[in-house]
């Protein structure tokens, strides 16, 4: 049996059930489609009291098909970021495995997904499509997140954007590299849903001890010194009464 | 000091930073924004270690003023089902506990939310807006869930439909009772989005042994034979390719 196991947000985010059922397993980690360092990879092999083998890039990739043919004979887990089953990678795997007729369960963690919308203060019954703000390079510039915004804004729907990830370079896209995208995509569609006074959530290692929430505006965000860890934007709606009476406080 | 300890959706989804936090802490918990039964409760004071207190609808309702005034002075944590901050009714009392000078923490969980879409199959990317079909009575019959729903199908994205929790009750709205009333508000609108023969993915009980995935249509989801537990709805839009191929394969 295969089981894709959600690690959550932090070091200490995993769960009892996640932890009973690793026992049990050959251990995987998935490192290329979150970021996940060596003191976790190593706290989790404490915790579960065994040892974990990283994935390669191609392992993942390419639908796993060794680890799937291993979890023909013997309990198998693949230890994943947030949760799982929202990554498209995730959900091939599953598919792969299903087809060999191997049987699949995922274990459920916490999600940056309703940690982010959550932790915003902002109602989560208001956001409307999910886009991730891609990393931009000489060839290849795709705006597409600039018309989910746009839809979102005009339906008066917030926007969640998450920061594409970088698994050679393991690193996110910085939040300014992040804003510089907007803002071009801006200059492209000029329908001015990004201008300098738009205001944004940054919402930054949520769930970890460094975590930091802040509310600012477009030409503020580039400013922040934060240029490491994990970060996901959003771009609000009009807010209701509720809404600014959270956020006031939640800011203050 | 006030945590917010989200618990996840089933027994074991507490993590090891909630059981940490919860052992130095006054321990509560809400039973009445989602279902947690008495089996849970001692369940969760077993791995904690500690007594827990459930708090009355009113202490949840107006704001928790007592439990506010207790972490004035010693560390207190409210047991709250899936994620925390999603509820309106948590982001009060965050609010509430903030205006009173007190800090507050919330720790994630595993979340309805990000886990039934995980389980759908369906791309995270092309869900809209999130609603919830509410129990209807005689002088309350709501329809704007079906006004998001018919938004969210112009837009082709997938809606997610939460349902209704009575807390008085201790039960959610059944899958067949929900059924009813979504043909209902289609008998008033007339906008063709509710058919029989409409597709929808029945995920019940999502992170317990009782999981069971669904994917059925309109007329036949009345039958199914589930009269307890909680589930969820979603109504898919069109599906891309890659959906298809993941459906097939998880609904096989």
């Amino acid at each position: 049996m295969l089981f894709l196991v959600g690690i959550g947000l932090s070091e200490r985010d995993i769960s009892l059930k996640a932890i009973e059922i690793c026992k049990d397993c050959e251990l995987f980690i998935d490192r290329y489609t979150s970021m996940i360092n060596d003191q976790r990879v190593e706290y989790l092999a404490s915790v579960i009291g065994k040892q974990i083998t990283t994935l390669t890039r191609s392992e993942m990739e390419e639908g796993s098909r060794q680890i799937i043919e291993r979890a023909r004979t013997r309990d198998v887990a693949i230890l994943i970021g947030g949760d799982p089953l929202m990554a498209t990678t995730h959900k091939i795997l599953y598919t792969a495995a299903k087809k060999l007729g191997v049987k699949v369960l995922a274990v459920h963690s916490s999600s940056i997904f309703s940690a982010a919308i959550g932790e915003s203060g902002l109602d989560f019954y208001r956001f409307g499509q999910v886009c991730t703000i891609p990393k931009w390079s000489a060839h290849y510039t795709p705006v597409s997140f600039y018309e989910t915004i746009s839809r979102n804004m005009k339906n008066n729907q917030h926007s969640l954007l998450l920061l594409d990830y970088d698994p050679i370079a393991e690193k996110s896209l910085l939040i300014n590299e992040a804003i510089d995208t907007l803002e071009k995509a801006e200059q492209k569609y000029q329908q001015g849903v990004i201008i300098d006074k738009t205001k944004i959530f940054v919402l930054h290692n949520v769930s970890m001890p460094t975590q930091k929430n802040i509310l600012t505006t477009i030409s503020e965000a580039k400013n922040l010194s934060i240029s490491d860890g994990t970060s996901v934007l959003i771009l609000p709606a009009s807010l209701t009464d509720i809404e600014k009476e959270v956020i006031a406080s939640m800011y203050a």
